[in-house]
Order: structure tokens, then C-alpha cells, then sequence
């Protein structure tokens, strides 16, 4: 399966590298034995960020798509520090963070979102374990964050 | 130490199976190396999710309970995927994800309920690193959720 | 590069060793591989802990010192655990949690905090990946909760 092969698919076009806001001290990805540990990114379109908390301004949909596009970012930030996707051996963790209003219940459909696309490209082995977080407040006010381990 | 006679001996009957929900395109663990990685999971019985947060509608004696819940799933989790328990040499992470009013101090008592567990089932070997974090939402309005890798 | 030289010339004394509270049954640091895992801490000084939420009762730029502070406690942790800090290779990630209002924005300005010190003590090898959370409720109502892991 090649993934950028089925990117052109879905139609997916993979955004700007994000840098590290803020004068932030920090990399995009880090590499320690055969994982590739990347950093926290919030859901964005090369418009801006996308902002909200499901049950106050966003709703569940509009999270999922946020989601999706925390992904792509990811996807984006690999193949920059790869060099290429086809590099991936797969998808170990996701942990996804969903700005919400107290008691939202629905976070792991939000990040579907993310794990959804991650299978597309990688097909079994973009399967995952992960974890699906419900928080008060996250980095510029994004409506997801999205924090994940690959093997390569 | 064998973990499933100290199981028997706390009278811990492992339960069915959690299987991903929503549809999630996830697994409930994945191995790199000698760790393997477990999806969070959160607290629920057989006959289904323990509910609530800590200071609206649950004590901090429920919330324990919730958590060593959670180490039991994982503990089942981890029997189904390795095939056995006495595969784990120990166990390295613990994330705790604590469904609580804002405020709410005494998250590291709460996790306690599943790093005691895990401690009495594994001895020093079950001993981990850990987080305990209080958040606004949890899946399922879920009490608990429980992140864990441990290594074979 | 000697960590201790620029300990020093940054006026940083190494705190007294945080031990588990509550009859934790965890350790503060776990060696997997050549990755050293270390326990969530939260931000404290000797005298106690630095409690508040960002939005509530405490500044950014209160909360960027509690940063800097955690990061501080884990080069203790690290040095007691390791025997010295030279051993440590490199920062691997960084999980920075913000005790904070629903919808602060700049828990990244925050988590510089200790970004800053950890790239200032370890040079380039410092530079880790990260994320950033905003949470309603941390350990002993701390104003920041700082995760690591470190390659050695």
C-alpha cells in the first residue's frame, strides 16, 4: 500500500510543517531506537487553527474533522523528518486530547477522526492503541490535540 | 509470583473483553520490543461502564475502586493478547485519568486503586511510573481511565 | 557541555528527592531499554507545594516558573536515580499538564518553562518533543504536572 497513493485518494494535501510556537524549545520529532516519538500537534488548516470545545461553540462532527486533520499534520511532519512516509512500519500510539465542555462523553469518536485516516494510509498497520481525553483547555485554544508513536 | 493465584486470592475474576467501541479503528495492545503498549481503558463491570465524577456524584472510595477496575481490564487485556500473565516482567507506565470536579486534589489516591493492584498481583516487578491526572471528560462519562505499557 | 556547571551558573540547587505521596505504590523513575520513564511531578519548592489554576488565583508567568520548577525536581530524580546527569543522553519527551481555567490558550508558554531549563542544562540533546494540556484538577491541587522520559 502506498500512502500517498491513497492521500491523492482521499484527496488529502499535506499541509505546511507546523514549527514549534511560541519560541517554543522544543522538535516536531525525535527518534530513539526504532520509535519516532511526535510532539503534540492542534488541529489546524493552513488558514489558522482550528478553535472551540465541543458542547460549547463545535460539535461532535466538527471534532471529528478536527481530529482528522491533527492526523494529517502528523502525516505532513513525517514525511518532512523521514523523508518519506513509505518509512513508517506503523502506527503505535495515539493519544488524543478533545477541548469539550465537563462530561462530554463522546471523545473517542472525535479522535476516530485521526485513527480513521491513520488505517486508510497504512492500512492494518496504521492500527493502533490509543486513548481518548476529554480537557478543559488546550495550546491556542484548539479544539484537538494529537500526540502519537510510530515505528519505523 | 504467580499472578493468577494472587488474583483467586483477592477473589478478581477477569472479565470479558472489552472490544474497541464507536467503531474505533484501534487495538487494545501492541507490542515494539519488549513493550507492549495497552489503549486506555476505562471503568466498567460486566454489566457496564462505572460512571460519574468525583465531587458531583462519586467519592474518592469510588473513584479507587473505578481505577483498580481498570488495572483488572488491562490485566484481562494483557491475558488474552500475551496468552498469559506470567509473560509480563513488569510493568512500566501508568497513566490515570481521573473524571473529577475542578479542583479535585487527590487524584494519586484515586490511581492507587490500580498501582496496588497491580503491585499485589506483580510485586516489585508491577511497581511503575505514573501520572495521575484529573480531567473534565472521560469516554462514556467513564470515572476512570487507565494508559499502561508494561514490558515482556 | 556539564550540566552541573550550568546548574550552577543558573542559581538552580537540586531539591530534597520527592518521594511517592499517599502510600503510592510507584517509583519515580523505571529503565526500559536505554529509556529512562519518569513519574509525573508536580510543581513544589521545599517549602511546599505551588498550588493554583492560570485564570484563577495564579499568572502565566507564575505557572512558567512552576514549570521550570517540575523540570527542576526530575533533574533531582534523574541525578539520584542515574548517579549523575552526564549519563543522560538526551531528552526524550516531555508531557507538560497546566492546572488551568477551561480555555487558556498558552499552556505552550507554560511548558516552556521547563523546555527552557532542560534545553539550557543539555544543550541541543535537551530539545525533546512535547505536549502540552490544559486540566482542570492536578495531584495536591499543583499548578503544573511535568512527565518525562530521558534517553541514557
Amino acid at each position: 500500500m502506498d500512502p500517498y497513493a491513497v492521500l491523492a485518494e482521499l484527496g488529502v494535501t499535506l499541509p505546511e510543517l507546523p514549527v514549534p510556537r511560541a519560541g517554543g524549545n522544543y522538535v516536531s520529532a525525535k527518534t530513539c531506537g526504532n520509535i519516532v516519538y511526535l510532539a503534540g500537534v492542534v488541529s489546524q488548516t493552513p488558514e489558522g487553527i482550528v478553535t472551540g470545545a465541543v458542547g460549547v461553540d463545535r460539535t461532535l462532527e466538527e471534532a471529528y474533522e478536527a481530529a482528522r486533520l491533527c492526523a494529517v499534520t502528523q502525516l505532513e511532519v513525517l514525511h518532512h523528518y523521514l523523508g518519506s512516509l513509505t518509512k513508517v512500519r506503523g502506527v503505535l500510539t495515539v493519544n488524543g486530547y478533545v477541548n469539550c465542555v465537563p462530561g462530554f462523553a463522546d471523545s473517542p469518536k472525535v479522535v476516530n477522526g485521526a485513527s480513521d485516516l491513520l488505517v486508510a494510509v497504512f492500512g492494518e498497520a496504521g492500527r493502533h492503541v490509543r486513548a481518548a481525553i476529554g480537557v478543559a483547555a488546550l495550546p491556542r485554544n484548539a479544539l484537538v490535540e494529537l500526540q502519537m508513536t510510530v515505528e519505523i
